[in-house]
C-alpha cells in the first residue's frame, strides 16, 4: 500500500487536532460574568437545541435515502449497497463538523465580548480562533472521511474494481450535500424569520436599537446568526470541498483507467493530495492572522487567506509534477495534458474564485457606487429603493458569470473537463482558512449583540462593531466565493455524471434535452419561492408575536420586565423544521424522476438548466441583499450623503425606506440565495450517484467493464 | 406560379382592409366635447410625438444594421445583400402597424368614454374595435410583407435557390425584432416612469385619486398606456408571428428540400397557409364580440378568442392534409411524419398557449389564493408584501415551464423539431384576435382616465371601470400567451439556426457550449437590470418633478391651476429614448460576437441559456407584477379581508404597503418582463441571420449546396 494514500486522512487528522487545540484555547478564555454569561448561554442553548432538533429530522431523511440507495444498488456491475454507508458517513461527517463549529462559535462569541473589554487585538484573536475551529473541523472531517473511505474501498473492500470504489464513494458526497441542503435552508429560514421580526417591529415600529434586550426576537436573531452563518456556511463549503474532490477523481479515473488508458492512478489521487496540501496551507495561514492594537483588521484576515492561497499556487505545481503521468496523458476534450497544464488549470480556478469574490464585494460594499446608488434611491421611498436593489442584483450577475465562463473555457483549454474539476478544487483547496474567515463574522456579530444586551461600556461595542464591519466585508467575499465554487463544482460533477452515465453528447437541439434545460432552469425559481414563502410566513408570525409582547407585557418597553424570548426561538425553530422538508425532497427527487423517466441526456439537460439559472439567481439574490443591507447601514452613523449633496440622517423617511429594502434582502441573501448553491451541487451529485443505474449501454467495453485495477504504486513518480 | 402562393399576401390585404374599415368606423363615433376632447388630444399628441421621436432613433439603428447586413452578405453561397431590404421591410412593416394601431387607439379611447355615457355595450364595441385595428394591422402587414417578399424572392429574384430566398427572408424577421425590442423597452420605460411617478407622489403622498387632473404625471401615464401596452404589445406579437412562420418554413425546407429530400415544398408553404387561415378566423372572431347591456363582458371577449382558436383546430388539419406530402416525410428527429402528425403538433401548441395563459391568469387574479396571500402579507408592511410577491412570481414559473416543456416534447414527438416550430405557429395563428383583445385593455383604461379627468358623471367611470377590469384579466392572459409564444418561437428559431449553421450537435458537455449557456443565461439578468435601472432613475426624476409642481405651483392642489403635464411627458420621453439604446445593442451584438469569435456551437449554447432564463425571468417578473397590482386593488372598493378575517380598508398602512409592492411591480411586469420576450426571440433571429456566415463546413453536399429548386407547383396536393 502506497503511503501517499494516507496523506489525505492524515491531513484530516492533523486539522482535527488543530481544531481541538484551538477549541481548547477558546474555552479557556475569560467568558465574562453575570448577564454576559446568561445571554451567551441563552444563545448557545437555543442554537444547540435547534441543531439537535434539525438533526433529528434530517436523520429520518438520511435513513430513508440510505435504505433506498442500498436497495437500488444491491446488485449490478460496479455497484454495491455499501454506497449507503458512504452516504451516511458523508452526512455524519458534515453534521459533526457543524456541531463542533457551532459549539465553539457559541463559546467564542461571549469570550470575544470579554476580550474586547481589554482591546481589539485580543478580541480578534478569540473571534478568529472560534471561526478557525469551524474551518478546520470541516476540512478535517471531509479529508478524514473521504480519504479514509477511499483507502478502505480501494485497498480492502473493492480491491478489484476502482470503478466500484469510486461509484460507492459518490455516496459520501451525496450525504454531505443532504446535510448542506437542510442546514442552508433550515438555518436560513430560522435566521431570517428572527431577523425580519426583530428588525421590523423592534427597530422600525418600537424604535429600539439593534440587539436591544427588550426586543423579544433578539435572542432568536443571535441564535440565527450561528445556525445560518456558521453551521449553514460550513455545511455548504463541506459539500463543495467534497464534491470538487470527487468530481475530479472520477474524471481522472476516466482519463487513465478506462479501456485504452494507461491505468496510471495519478489523476485520481492528485485531487486528494491538493486538498490535503491546501488544508496544511490553511493551518499555516491561521498563524498569520493577528494584529496590533489599532492595526488593520482586514489586512490581518487577508494576509491569512491570500497567504495560504499563495502557498497553494506553488504547491499545486509541485504536486501536479509529482502525481501526473510523466509523459502526460490524454483527457476528455484534450489530446495531451502535462503536469504544468494541470497546474495552470488549478490556478485558473483559484483566480476565478478570487475574482468572483472581489466583484461581489464591490457590488455590496458601502461607499462604492452601486450601494450608494441604492441609498440615493431611498430618498424617494421604499419602492424606488427596492427597484434599485433588484436592478443592482441583476446587473451584478454579469461579471461573475463572465469570470466563471472564462474559467471554464480556460481550465478546459489546458486540461479538458478534468481541468474544470481541478479548477474548482483549486478554488476550494484553502477552504480551511476561507471558512475560518467566514465564520469569524457571525462570532463577531454575536459578540456585539452580547455587548449590547449586557450593557457593556460603549468602547466594547465600538470594538466589536469594528470586528463586525470587517466580518461583513469578508462575508460578502465569502458568499461570492461560495457561489463561484458551487458553480465550478456543479460543472465538475456534471462532467463526471456524463462520463459515468456513458453519455457521449448532451445535445440541446434534442427535444428531451431542451425540455430538461427548461425544467431544470425553472427549479431554482421554485426552490427560492419555497424559501421566500417560508421566511415571509414565519416572519409574519414573528412580527405578530413581538407586537403582542410589546402590547401585552407591561413594563417591557420600559425595560422593567424581560421579554419572552423562548417563544420567538420556538417560532423560528418550528418554521425552519416545517419548511425545509419540501425543498429538500424537490431537490433530490427531481433528478431521480427525470433520469429514470426520460434518460440520462434529459437529466443532463436538467443539470445544465439548474446550474445556469441557479448560479445567476444566487448571485442576483446575494448581491441585491448585500447591497440593501449596506445601503441601510450607510444611513446610520453620520447619515448618507446623496450624489446631489443632500444629507439623509438616521430615522428619516429615506432611512426607513432603506430598512424595508434590507428586510426584503434578508431572505434573498441569507436564505434563498445560499440555498441555491446547494441545489445546483446536490442535483448534480444525485445525478452522479444514480448514473450507474441509468447509464446508456456502451458498445465497446469501456467504463461499464471492470476497470484495470492498477496497483496504487503506479501513482506518483 | 401557383396561386396558393398568393394566399398569404391576399389574407394580409384583406386584414388591412378590415382594419381600415374598423378604423373608419371608430373615427366616425362621437368623440364627446370640451374637456374630453382636449384631454384626449393631449394624450394622442403625446403618444404620436413619442412614437415619432422613437422611430427617428430606431431609423438610425435600422440604417446602420441594414448597411452591415448588406456588407456582410455581398458575396457567398446562398447569400445576397438583399437581406438588408428584407430587414428594412420587416422593420417598416412593424413600425407602420404600431403607428396605425396607436393612432386609432388614441381615437378610440375618448370615443369609448363618450359611448360609456350611453351604455356599456356600445362602449365595449368602440373599445374592442379600436383594439382590433391594432390586431389586424399587425397580422395584415406581417402577412403582406412576409408573403409578398416570399413570392418576390422565390418566383422572381432567387428563382434558382430556395435556400437563398429563405436566408434573405430571415432579414424580415430580424427587422421586426428590432422594432419590437425598442418598442417594448422604450415604451416600457416610458409608461412606467410616468406610472410610478404619478402613483407615488400623486396618490400616496398627495392622496389624489387615480387619474386626477391635478396630478402633473397623469397625462404621461395615459400616454404610456398607449406606447407601452398598444404599440409595445403589437410589435411583440408581430415579431412572434413572423418568427414562428419563418422558423417553421426553414425547418420545413430542411425536411424536404436539402440533399436527399423529395423537394416537396408543402412543409415550407404550410406555415404561411396556417397564418393566413388564422387571420381569416380572427376576422370572423371579431364579429362575435358583442354584448347586451348587463351582459358578461369577459364572456364576449372569450367567445371571440376561443371561437377563432376553435375554428383553427379544424382548419389546421385540413391545411396540413392539403399541403403535407401525401406519403408523409422524414423530419429532423422523426422518421415519418404524416399530415395528421403535423396537425396534432399544431394543436399542441395552441393548447400550451391557452394553458400558459390560464396559469398566468390564476396567479394574477384578484380573489384567487396567490393574490390574496400577497394582500394578507401587506398587513405587516411593505417588506413582507414584497417578499410574498417575489415568492409568488418565482413559484409561478413552475407550471408554465412544465407546460412549455411538455409542449416541446409532445410536438417534437409528433413532428420533430418542425413540430416545435409549427406548435409555436399554432399558438400564434390567431394573433389577430388575441391582440385585438389585448389592445382593447389600454383603450378601456384610457377611457376611464379621460372620464375621470373630464369629470364625467360617476356612472361613466363605473362603466369604463368594468371594461377596464375585464381588460386587466385579458392582459394577464395575454402576457402569459406572449411569453409562451416567445418561448416556442425562440426554440423554433433556435432549431432553424442549428440547421442553417450545419450544426449537428450542440453538446453541453463541451466547455465552449457550457460557457455559452452561462453567458446566455446571464444576459436576461443584465438586460432586465438595464430596464429596471432606467425606470428607477426616470421615476425618481418624475417624482422630484411632481413634488416640485405640488410645492411651487400655487393653487394646483386646490384644482384652480393646471399642472405642467408637458414637462412630465418630456421626462418620460427623454428617459425612454436615452435608455433603450444600450439594451438594444447588447441584444444584437452578443450573438454576433459569440458566433464569430467562438463558433456556432458556442452561440447555440448561448441561445439555450438566454431562452431558459429569459422565459423564467419573464414569467417571474410578469406574474409578480400582476399579483402586486391586484393585491393593491383588493384593498380598494370594500377593502381586503384577510384569511384571519381582519378587514383592511383603503388608506390603511396595509394598503400603503400594497401600493409599494405595486410600484415595484410596475417595471417588472411592464418593462423588464415583456422586454425579455423580445430578447430571446431577437437573439435567436440574429443567430439565424448570421448562420450562413458562421456555418460549419459540411462534408457531404447538403444545405450549403444549391438547393433543389423544385417548382412551387409540387406544393399542395
Amino acid at each position: 500500500m502506497d503511503p501517499v494514500l494516507f496523506a489525505a486522512p492524515a491531513a484530516g487528522v492533523l486539522a482535527l487536532i488543530f481544531a481541538y487545540w484551538k477549541a481548547g484555547w477558546v474555552t479557556k478564555q475569560d467568558p465574562g460574568e453575570g448577564e454576559m454569561i446568561e445571554i451567551a448561554d441563552e444563545i448557545a442553548i437555543g442554537a444547540m437545541a435547534f441543531l439537535g432538533r434539525e438533526y433529528r429530522v434530517i436523520a429520518m431523511f438520511v435513513a430513508g435515502v440510505a435504505a433506498l440507495l442500498a436497495a437500488a444498488n444491491m446488485s449490478g456491475e460496479a455497484r454495491s449497497p455499501l454506497i449507503a454507508v458512504a452516504f451516511v458517513g458523508g452526512a455524519a461527517a458534515s453534521a459533526l463538523a457543524g456541531f463542533i463549529g457551532m459549539r465553539v462559535a457559541t463559546k467564542a462569541n461571549v469570550r470575544t465580548t470579554a476580550a474586547a473589554r481589554h482591546g481589539i487585538a485580543q478580541a480578534l484573536q478569540v473571534a478568529f480562533s472560534g471561526g478557525s475551529v469551524m474551518g478546520m473541523s470541516v476540512v478535517g472531517l471531509a479529508l478524514l472521511g473521504l480519504g479514509g473511505f477511499y483507502v478502505a474501498f480501494t485497498q480492502v473492500i473493492f480491491k478489484d474494481s476502482l470503478l466500484t470504489a469510486l461509484n460507492v464513494l459518490t455516496g459520501f458526497s451525496m450525504g454531505a450535500s443532504s446535510i448542506a441542503l437542510f442546514a442552508r435552508v433550515g438555518g436560513g429560514i430560522y435566521t431570517k424569520a428572527a431577523d425580519v421580526g426583530a428588525d421590523l417591529v423592534g427597530k422600525v415600529e418600537a424604535g429600539l436599537p439593534e440587539d436591544d434586550p427588550r426586543n423579544p426576537a433578539v435572542i432568536a436573531d443571535n441564535v440565527g446568526d450561528n445556525v445560518g452563518d456558521v453551521a449553514g456556511m460550513g455545511a455548504d463549503l463541506f459539500e463543495s470541498f467534497v464534491g470538487a474532490i470527487i468530481g475530479a477523481m472520477i474524471l481522472g479515473f476516466g482519463a487513465t483507467c478506462v479501456a485504452g488508458g494507461t491505468g496510471d492512478l495519478g489523476p485520481v489521487v492528485l485531487p486528494l493530495a491538493i486538498a490535503a496540501a491546501g488544508t496544511l496551507a490553511s493551518m499555516l495561514g491561521t498563524f498569520v492572522v493577528k494584529t496590533k492594537e489599532g492595526g488593520n483588521l482586514q489586512h490581518a484576515l487577508d494576509m491569512g487567506a491570500f497567504g495560504s492561497a499563495g502557498i497553494m499556487v506553488v504547491v499545486t505545481f509541485l504536486l501536479a509534477d509529482m502525481f501526473w503521468p510523466e509523459a502526460g496523458t490524454a483527457l476528455a476534450g484534450k489530446e495531451m495534458v502535462s503536469a504544468v497544464d494541470v497546474g495552470i488549470a488549478t490556478v485558473i480556478g483559484l483566480g476565478v474564485g478570487v475574482a468572483v469574490g472581489m466583484i461581489t464585494s464591490y457590488y455590496c460594499s458601502m461607499d462604492k457606487p452601486p450601494v450608494n446608488a441604492v441609498a440615493d434611491q431611498s430618498e424617494t421611498g421604499a419602492a424606488t429603493n427596492i427597484i434599485a436593489g433588484l436592478g443592482l442584483g441583476m446587473q451584478s450577475t454579469a461579471l461573475p458569470i463572465l469570470a466563471i465562463a472564462a474559467g471554464v473555457v480556460g481550465s478546459a483549454h489546458f486540461a479538458g473537463l478534468y481541468g474544470v474539476a481541478i479548477a474548482a478544487l483549486g478554488m476550494l483547496s484553502t477552504t480551511g482558512i476561507q471558512l475560518a474567515v467566514d465564520a469569524y463574522g457571525p462570532v463577531a456579530d454575536n459578540a456585539g449583540g452580547i455587548a449590547e444586551m449586557s450593557k457593556q461600556p460603549p468602547i466594547v461595542r465600538e470594538r466589536t462593531d469594528k470586528l463586525d464591519a470587517v466580518g461583513n466585508t469578508t462575508a460578502a467575499i465569502g458568499k461570492g466565493f461560495a457561489i463561484g465554487s458551487a458553480a465550478m463544482t456543479a460543472l465538475a460533477l456534471f462532467a463526471a455524471f456524463a462520463q459515468q452515465a456513458n453519455v457521449t453528447s448532451i445535445d440541446i437541439t434534442q427535444p428531451l434535452v431542451m425540455a430538461g434545460v427548461f425544467v431544470g432552469g425553472m427549479l431554482p425559481f421554485l426552490f427560492s419561492s419555497m424559501a421566500m414563502k417560508a421566511v415571509g410566513e414565519a416572519a409574519m408570525e414573528m412580527i405578530t408575536e413581538v407586537r403582542r409582547q410589546f402590547r401585552e407585557i407591561e413594563g417591557l418597553l420600559e425595560g422593567k420586565v424581560k421579554p419572552d424570548t423562548a417563544r420567538c426561538v420556538d417560532i423560528s425553530t418550528q418554521a425552519a423544521l416545517k419548511s425545509m422538508m419540501m425543498p429538500g425532497i424537490l431537490a433530490v427527487s427531481s433528478p431521480i424522476a427525470f433520469g429514470f423517466l426520460l434518460g440520462p441526456e434529459a437529466l443532463g439537460g436538467m443539470l445544465a438548466g439548474v446550474t445556469v439559472t441557479g448560479v445567476c439567481m444566487a448571485i442576483f439574490m446575494s448581491n441585491a441583499g448585500g447591497a440593501w443591507d449596506n445601503a441601510k447601514k450607510s444611513f446610520e452613523g453620520g447619515g448618507h450623503t446623496t450624489q446631489k449633496g443632500a444629507l439623509l440622517a438616521k430615522g428619516t423617511d429615506a432611512h426607513n425606506a432603506a430598512v424595508v429594502g434590507d428586510t426584503v434582502g434578508d431572505p434573498f441573501k441569507d436564505t434563498a440565495g445560499p440555498s441555491l448553491n446547494i441545489l445546483v451541487k446536490l442535483m448534480s451529485v444525485v445525478a452522479l450517484v444514480i448514473a450507474p443505474l441509468i447509464a446508456n449501454e456502451v458498445a465497446a467495453p469501456a467504463a461499464g467493464a471492470p476497470a484495470p485495477a492498477a496497483p496504487p504504486a503506479t501513482a506518483g513518480n
